[in-house]
């Protein structure tokens, strides 16, 4: 099964989980959207009735167009369920999320949820994060400052562009950047790394995701999708 | 001695500390505002040489009326000496500041600097912190959510407002929102606080200021001004 294929599936199976009444959250990015792909179609096909809040305005903009409802997130102390991808994830269902740029309101929405149900494919399970990028948020006030703090931990870190040949930092939603940080060696203890970060003044959130998945719904090359609890 | 006495005190106390060649951080409040006063004389009538930057837009306007060269702190990685105000200080120079609403700049800058020295009047010490309210600067996105989070955790909280009658949030230099905290006891260990807020996800930073001051300057009533290394 090619890439796409993979992420079709575990989007479409987590749409299925998806009930009327519910206030949903929708995630960021490759797999995300087919998540929101299959809610419109439901709606449409099945009457489905819900709610919606976008954790980015990419996926508001195709919750939009495909015409779920969209609440205003302000207005909202919690949300029932939320779908969303990772970049890597262990056994202990810690997290790197956030490769979109989207990783400080997918948390924000991720932390509103009764339930986060991670849809990935095979090839995102890792038995120790830190084989891919972590991004995390920082403000552009004396940014410069902080990738350099970065730097001294001994990390390789650079500013996302907004494009591979643009020399433009990245803006997030909320008007920040995003350092992309490369670890030399996985990660035993992500918390270590988390809590080093978090205490920078000026890193808004890291990529790192602890203690907040639920369900993991993986797709494989075999055609095989579990969902585990 | 008046309030502006004593706030004028040790401002032109901690002036009489910079010499030609720093590069000088800029508090912001109304204390750090004739610290500034006293930088823009003594480079007019000493021919104090430096370069500024400032935690604040207003701390920036201030210098630029004044003269003071000012240098972008996107090109810089360290600061000689930073000189802030503080709302509240324990006597392991444990803090609370942001009063001002400025708290993530200043604490930028803050850690930028090779030294911090805080100015205050007799009145901001106290045993314990906790008698002042704790401002924490976060992201406008889920901000509600943001809010009914810390009301769970037990405490008196609301968003700061423009102005005293205004229902408008007030916003910070960079785009964000401030909550007030009233805790309702004495903090015993305010890092506790610190770190259980700065976990939830939307929260930026916030106004405690733990292992970052140097000298303390502080008058009393009586006249006397004193440092503490």
């Amino acid at each position: 099964m090619n890439s796409e294929m993979l992420k079709k599936a575990v989007g479409y199976k987590a749409a299925s989980f998806i009930e009327s009444g519910m206030i949903v959250g929708l995630g960021t990015g490759s797999t995300a959207k087919y998540f929101i792909e299959k809610l419109i179609e439901r709606q449409k096909t099945e009457n489905l009735r819900i709610q919606t809040v976008a954790s980015s305005t990419r996926s508001l903009q195709q919750a939009k167009k495909g015409g779920l409802p969209i609440l205003d997130i302000n207005t909202l102390n919690s949300i029932d369920i939320t779908v969303d991808g990772a970049d890597e994830i262990d056994d202990e269902k810690r997290m790197i999320k956030g490769g979109g740029g989207a990783l400080l309101r997918e948390k924000i929405v991720a932390s509103m949820s009764k339930e986060l149900i991670i849809i990935i494919d095979e090839s995102k399970k890792s038995s120790l994060l830190g084989h891919k990028k972590l991004p995390i948020e920082v403000v552009p006030f004396a940014s410069q400052a902080t990738l350099y703090k970065i730097h001294k931990l001994g990390w390789t870190a650079y500013f996302r562009k907004e494009s591979e040949d643009s020399t433009k930092n990245y803006i997030t939603d909320n008007g920040n950047y995003i350092i992309d940080i490369n670890f030399a060696n996985p990660l035993e203890h992500p918390e270590k790394e988390h809590a080093i970060l978090k205490d920078i003044p000026g890193v808004v959130e890291t990529g790192f995701f602890f203690h907040l998945a639920g369900r993991v719904i993986t797709s494989y090359q075999d055609g095989q999708v579990i969902v585990t609890p």
